[in-house]
């Protein structure tokens, strides 16, 4: 047995070894990549019942840690679940691999071609809670996009990541890659998350998943570029010029098919040249479909005995079915609230007129625009990323759902025929 | 007169006008920023002697302050330095402008459209010594890609950048754009760094312009991301199957054209099977065009009485007429050797052998690989970009030189027909 190591020795090791496994992976061809995701898929299906045991551990340990019924089931694996990050993982290996691709290759005046070939990031550390199946569906995509990964997850998933983290380590050793392209921080520490954050000699991007506070720490205390996504406040903005009925189809969508999650609607915005005629009627329908409408002192009017909005509603990612309702004078007054109160990830206009959609499409500054669509497509499989890794809410690398592409970088490649600069 | 601002409310204050002037530029037309930058380049030639009396009072100080002759002189400000940073504001002027730009855009089988946008990256702060022409190349690319400017130069070059910078903003004034779209730091405090580098509800990116010592403490002091550039210890690498005339004029051009440079080479290795045979020559070619050379144990002996290189020569960025040479024993040899000693930057390869230029192309980890070409081409004229604010030596956003791309991110926009999600 070997002595127990410092936190700061403990980093160490995981950073040198990811680093070496890095080297490696940055070169692995394909075909090794999507097999070791193969291979894996079938190990999680294979050690099933190793895996819900593990399983039951962490849920004991929950239940008596006193989690609430949300956290119990988000940490819950099913038999259908492993099925599904089984599955997860073979969609992964079939998306095609974007590392080596060369683009833009241009001759310049000297002689030289110039352009871009897509490279891995190098070392990705992922930082996450509650879900062990962000095991597998974040080191997948680390891997196919040639990346090696060091997975922090959640104290109360130890066991169930452990498991889940064996199964892809046999599967790269099985490939031949290198087992370090992925490695769990097999401890509960939560110092080494400091150490990880602030590792810029190994890790080149964190990337954060969970609640508002892990990430807001992690953000403040890193010194690794942070890839993150904080609020989601989204709004539909129902223009003068809307069809009212697509208007109401959206505002119900956005609000009400999946109200737990970032691309939700929170706040909708309503033109005051329509508001008589179709605030009615959306509350209704909202009402319709479950929704509690809070209203601004001008909706109220139209629809006597309706909740009415507080300041601090404009500002409020409700995750529930919630929904804050505006009517505005006009474009410039739907920008300009939302410019105040979005959380920059995703608005829609709802209008028929082509110079306000294009307005709104330029001068919204968000992840994600939209023009007659729900916010709810906001989403790394709906806009053809194949899967995601997270959607940021950040402004540089990469905006918005994250993919296998925002895993990699670019480097410049010049063919020459001996040319020198005069 | 108003009382004096502590440090933090000189940066709040700074901050909150940089955003607010953002929030316009981001949405300027390209014809009022192009007058801008013309009506700039029109101002610095009017008021070219009002600049250089000025740039006297700097000279002054920095004579009195004891500055050698290489800062005095990238201090000084003449008659034909003043049009030739009016020059490269007319030349940014001439370039296309990357916002608004739209691409990607493809039919998901929802039925909504999905692409790209080109969109400002919002507020840049940039921090840079000596050189008064970065106060309007880095301005000038800054307004052209619809940011919002904060400018720290150093203190030795206040008066000089002052007289710059009132150019600039009288232009925006005059084009009928906010004049805070550019602001100085008119302050020689360096505790206004500390509060610029973390002051991220303001800036979106930092980019320091300097020595390695400036850069390395705002990265280490820094909570806005950083776009920086570390050393330039760039190599070339002679394989067996070079031409070898190819690779002496490459390698002599590398290192010797201009010497005081990041994408100057800094260490040539060269395959064991032509050493004989090219190294003498190689040597005989650097020495007349005025290098000096340090060998490793196995060119010494090909080249007897060469400077001995040691150790710490492999990984020093010389800025000078020196350059490091050894011999290796294959490409493989060679990609370890810039493993462990590049600085990431710059990378060339001569060889006629396809499979050698690929391995080479694909392994070499740096922000420009090249393939019988000069070190030199690494820059942002030659690569067709423009013009460039410096070049990436980090991973993430932008790689190698840095253009008006560079200074603008993407957002994703969504053509939709009422679609909603099932």
């Amino acid at each position: 047995m070997t002595a127990k190591l410092t936190v700061q020795e403990s980093m160490q090791l995981l950073g040198e070894q990811a680093k070496h496994a890095a080297g490696i992976m940055r070169m692995a061809d394909t075909n090794a990549k999507d097999a070791t995701l193969r291979r894996a898929a079938a190990l999680l299906c294979r050690d099933k019942n190793e895996i819900i045991a593990a399983n039951a551990l962490d849920m004991q340990a929950g239940r008596e840690a006193g989690l609430d019924a949300a956290m119990l089931d988000r940490l819950e694996l099913t038999s259908a679940r492993i099925e599904s990050m089984a599955l997860g993982l073979e969609q992964i290996a079939q998306l095609s691999d974007p590392v080596g691709e060369i683009s833009d290759l241009v001759f310049r005046p000297s002689g030289i071609q110039v352009g871009h070939m897509r490279v891995p990031l190098g070392v990705i550390g992922i930082i996450y809670e509650s879900r062990p199946n962000v095991t597998a569906d974040a080191a997948a995509l680390c891997l196919k996009s040639g990346n090696a990964v060091i997975l922090r997850g959640g104290s109360e998933a130890i066991h169930s990541n452990r498991a889940i983290a064996a199964c892809l380590r046999r599967a790269l050793l099985d490939s031949h890659l290198p087992q370090d392209a992925v490695q769990l921080v097999d401890s509960t520490d939560r110092a080494l998350v400091g150490e990880l954050v602030r590792a810029d000699k190994y890790v080149d991007v964190i990337i954060p998943r969970g609640g508002k506070s892990l990430i807001e720490r992690i953000a403040s205390e890193a010194r690794v570029p942070v890839i993150k996504h904080l609020d989601g406040i989204c709004h539909v903005y129902v223009d003068r010029a809307a069809d009212l009925e697509m208007a109401k189809t959206i505002a119900v969508n956005a609000k009400m098919q999946r109200t737990g999650v970032c691309n939700a609607m929170e706040t909708l915005l309503v033109h005051a040249a329509v508001a008589e005629e179709f605030v009615p009627a959306l509350v209704a329908a909202l009402s319709a479909a479950g929704a509690t409408v809070r209203g601004c002192a001008r909706s109220c009017v139209l629809v006597p005995g309706m909740q009415a909005a507080t300041d601090a509603d404009w500002d409020t990612e409700y995750l529930d079915a919630i929904v804050s309702l505006r009517v505005v004078d006009d474009l410039d007054a739907a920008i300009e609230h939302i410019a105040d109160h979005s959380s920059a990830h995703t608005e829609s206009i709802v209008t028929a007129d082509y110079a306000a959609g294009l307005r709104f499409l330029r001068e919204v500054d968000s992840s994600s625009v939209m023009w007659n669509a729900s916010t709810r497509f906001a989403d790394g499989f709906e806009y053809g990323l194949g899967a995601e890794i997270g959607i940021s809410t950040d402004r540089l690398h990469v905006r918005g759902p994250v993919g296998l592409e925002g895993l990699t970088t670019q480097k410049w490649i010049v063919l020459g025929h001996g040319e020198v600069r005069s």
